[in-house]
């Protein structure tokens, strides 16, 4: 029985946990280490009551007692002395099941899991809504960077005009190894594996899945509209070149995964791609696993939110968070319910009918009229040119290198042009295709 | 009367405005115009019942209804009708005197102000809890940054063991000019006031005043203990050299004026002044009138917040965040009290006791020997040299600069060491003496 400061017994809330990985034994140390603490700013007792295990006699950092642990999952979704149950065991099944079955026994669900939030959210949602209940999952994006309450909570007067965000830490150190150090992907990979940055099987990071989920549960929440991760535009990390990197840089920007996600009149943009982000911006300067989110409103101007976008500290800060955020809630007895502000219907633009800026290189046999060729097939679709770098590359084999940044242009006419450009006699190949962020 | 997406009529919620400057105009503008969007995030409808203006006949960026206004405070204070008080006239009084009037007639209140808070905070929030009313401030640091809410919610498992920010808007334009273009410190300060980023008596923000405002607010949140302005350390930026922003630069550091508030054991640093900010951090590059918090929590790690920290968009966007998150709480009809976690106390060190490292420039003659009484004095402090660089500067004349780098040493020995530099014969003055921060 725990007292507060003035000597009254607190309301006691349980708490029940699915998972005990890294993330799982920091959430679950805190809540008990912590307890005293956490509990008085809540203003009720806060009391782990039990945690799902697949192995109870697993080694551990932390002992807990063995009385907490079970590997039967009805031992805490049909516990009544539970109120707030915490999945962490990610992945979509059987993480989503679970979920659904503590909140239809009325329970409150705390999650860092982005890809069931960004394919199930809104459903789980209205689910919580009628029974009830919160589901707050905060550390779905960007695990320790507080983003998802700013963006409901202190910009809601906004209309959001864009988000350009890194949310992914494995390609983003892998691109800070390529930019510093100028080593091929493959071995950025491999350094960022041995250093457990990335996985060994890495596409999800890689190939941008992670993000996303993340972009979709952004975008959803700043626009006010459902976006499937299935409809946001998706290119990974892995054919990149460093050569690339030194040519950004002397055009004035630095290569990064972004997941951007813009207002284009009554429709969006969403995509994940290989980004030129100008060296201007703070988004520029985010190295190694640090993720960053950039948001734009019409009244605020532009916000960044910076920090550690994974790992077992960060992710545990959020989830306790999220926690303490329920947990004061019903010691406060308000009625409880999930903001659901997905209230408008907007359309994702198809990626052949976006207009950016794009940066592209040619490897090109050094003859007279090359440029003027190059510069032909672009006017022919339209497409006007900002900058050019020529550079020798290799004299003995007489081929150079063109690197053309262009003006605003319509994403099937350049992918056209470049197929044009492909298929010239003096064009060997076109060694990159990057779009480009102000 | 509103309606709601069921058709059920929504309560109303009376919102009354204490000013109608550049923000106050702003607030009731989105307050009126996005009222409809605003109430459905709601659930509740948020409607401006009247405004405290001092001249009703005043020309107004946008056109308020005559009925609106009032130049008598008690038609606000004193209406059963009006829910929430939004304070944004400024200062001291009578600011601090209708908002204990508008909490005694137990109203809630919205305020940006943010020498009220840092003065009189702890006592306020008290005595909105007494009342049952809240009493909401985000706006009164960094305006457009949410950073007091994600500090109180999103960080709240962990223990907080640094923050060092830039938080006052002014003084960063100046610095970021002086040491991009070269400028003397007066030419700089004048440039900020034909812009309107600098007052024509500037000495709030110039001489650091504004900033120990905000950084008493944040490490009071953080530290969960009153940190009062008065026991900050101040220093401001009117004395800097543009030549400091050279030298710090070749070193590998930017000029910020920091506010920082760090954990030293049992005890706080709380100190705003310039500072040689490492170029490897993202604060270093924040530049112009942008504000940006770093903060370190031992669970989070690294966390940096970034926007525009003044302005009526930014401000406007923050206090009617704050207005929607006290109305949805009565939509909820929950127990609404403040967040005050204030329950430790622990001691601000003098700032003859903090440690840290010092940057110091000297005009010395340019004779042999220099090098070694410099030498000499510092280690009979305990003060050991990191850095040297010496320039010669004025062949004529027969002066060079000496620019030091410290270990971390003690400020006093520092202070001591200085003077007695100062005096040497061979020591034309001291040109500067900057603290450092990683």
């Amino acid at each position: 029985m725990l007292y507060d400061s003035q000597g009254l017994i607190m309301r006691e809330i349980g708490v029940g946990l699915l998972g005990l990985g890294v993330v799982g034994s920091e959430v679950a140390n805190i809540l008990l280490q912590r307890s005293g603490r956490l509990s008085e700013q809540v203003g009720a007792s806060v009391s782990v009551k039990r945690i799902l295990v697949r192995d109870p006699n697993k080694q551990r950092p932390f002992p807990f007692p063995a009385t907490l642990l079970t590997t039967d999952v009805s031992e805490i979704l049909g516990d009544p002395s539970i109120d707030i149950v915490v999945e962490l065991i990610g992945g979509e099944q059987p993480a989503l099941d679970y979920m659904k079955k503590a909140i239809t026994n009325c329970k409150h669900v705390v999650t860092a899991n982005k890809e069931v939030i960004a394919k199930m959210g809104f459903k789980m949602l209205s689910l919580a809504a009628q029974h009830g209940v919160d589901l707050r999952y905060e550390a779905s994006v960007c695990s320790g960077i507080p983003i998802l309450s700013p963006l409901q909570q202190d910009l809601a007067a906004n209309e959001i005009n864009a988000i350009r965000a890194i949310v992914n830490g494995t390609t983003n150190y892998i691109l800070t190894k390529m930019a510093r150090e100028g080593l091929p992907y493959e071995q950025a990979l491999r350094q960022a594996q041995e250093l457990g940055y990335a996985e060994t099987d890495p596409t999800n990071d890689v190939e941008g899945i992670d993000a996303t989920y993340k972009l979709a549960i952004l975008a959803s929440l700043a626009f006010h509209t459902p976006v499937r991760p299935s409809s946001i535009y998706r290119q990974g990390i892995s054919g990149l070149d460093p050569k690339d990197f030194t040519y950004a840089h002397e055009l004035g920007y630095s290569v990064k995964l972004l997941a951007i996600a813009k207002r284009q009149g009554d429709a969006l943009e969403a995509r994940v791609h290989p980004t030129l982000t100008s060296l201007e911006t703070q988004l520029a300067t985010v190295d190694g696993v640090y993720n960053a989110v950039q948001i734009e409103g019409d009244l605020v101007g532009t916000l960044m939110f910076y920090g550690r976008g994974a790992g077992g500290g960060p992710t545990s800060s959020t989830v306790v968070a999220d926690v303490l955020t329920i947990a004061r809630s019903i010691a406060m007895e308000g009625i409880i319910r999930p903001r659901i502000e997905l209230n408008r219907r907007i359309p994702v633009i198809p990626m052949a009918d976006i207009q950016t800026r794009y940066y592209f290189r040619l490897s090109v046999a050094d003859q007279p009229g090359v440029l003027a060729q190059i510069a032909r097939v672009l006017g022919d679709h339209r497409i006007s040119i900002s900058s050019v770098i020529q550079k020798e590359l290799d004299p003995d084999a007489q081929t150079a290198q063109v690197v053309i940044l262009t003006h605003p242009s319509v994403e099937q006419s350049v992918q056209s042009a470049v197929a044009e450009l492909a298929a010239l006699p003096l064009i060997n190949h076109v060694g990159a295709l990057i779009r480009v962020e102000h």
